[in-house]
């Protein structure tokens, strides 16, 4: 009886563990999938687009500014933002990690102007939530590595 | 056979619930308590003691300014940055997350001038990871709430 239940868990364990390394190379996927879609977003300067891919009660925390709590504040937040930016945006992931309905991003991005010129460049945190078998930022942070513009 | 593994996962999973919730009320008070560390060594401008906080292969992510990667570039930017602030800083948080040797923690944070006025406010997302025992600041984000500075 204690063998059986020392070999069972272990193998309950197994099956997590790897279980645990393919969800996070589909976790990540998905991630990066929906960051091409912010991206997109973006281009269009679509904030309904962009305000879908948070989570109902999602905190998007922009460099000077208050934060913006829950999906109306979010939309209203990239309703301001998007008709000011200069040009298109690429978010790059540099890590994640992938723990049952939550994940973490680290990245960076860039901010290109209409002239093809970077016009910015900064770096992000985004807390991920599986929500209904979607993926969607939940806590998003961000902020520039360029001097405050004068 | 079948009842025995059965009640077994179950068993195991209800452990490994019930362990959680525990877990995250004692991870929480580990990280509040070493945000106490913090505001002590902001206070004292010990930039040692502050980066002693971090992991180290950390990256802090300064506003207006490059990531900080690794334990060295962390303390280099601390004993840069500490000589420059006006007073104490108080770091409040608000939530905390914890899914094994890893943790976030979403706050915000109060920075007083030398005359007992607010001159900064802001937020922060910072991912905690347990390095032997010790719960370490892994990820480091924030920014400012208010407008930059002209």
């Amino acid at each position: 009886m204690r063998a059986i239940m020392f070999l069972t868990v272990t193998f309950v364990l197994s099956v997590v563990s790897v279980a645990a390394g393919a969800q996070t190379d589909k976790v990540r996927a998905a991630i990066e999938a929906t960051n091409r879609k912010f991206e997109a977003a973006w281009a269009k300067k679509d904030a309904a687009a962009a305000a879908a891919l948070y989570t109902e009660d999602a905190l998007a925390m922009p460099p000077n500014g208050p934060v913006a709590k829950g999906a109306q504040a979010i939309l209203d937040m990239w309703t301001a933002a998007l008709p000011t930016v200069p040009g298109p945006i690429r978010l790059i992931t540099l890590e994640t990690s992938t723990h049952g309905d939550v994940a973490h991003e680290v990245g960076t991005y860039v901010i290109w102007g209409a002239d093809g010129k970077i016009v910015e460049n900064g770096k992000f945190v985004v807390l991920w939530k599986n929500e209904g078998g979607q993926w969607k930022l939940h806590r998003d942070i961000w902020n520039s590595d360029m001097p405050p513009a004068k």
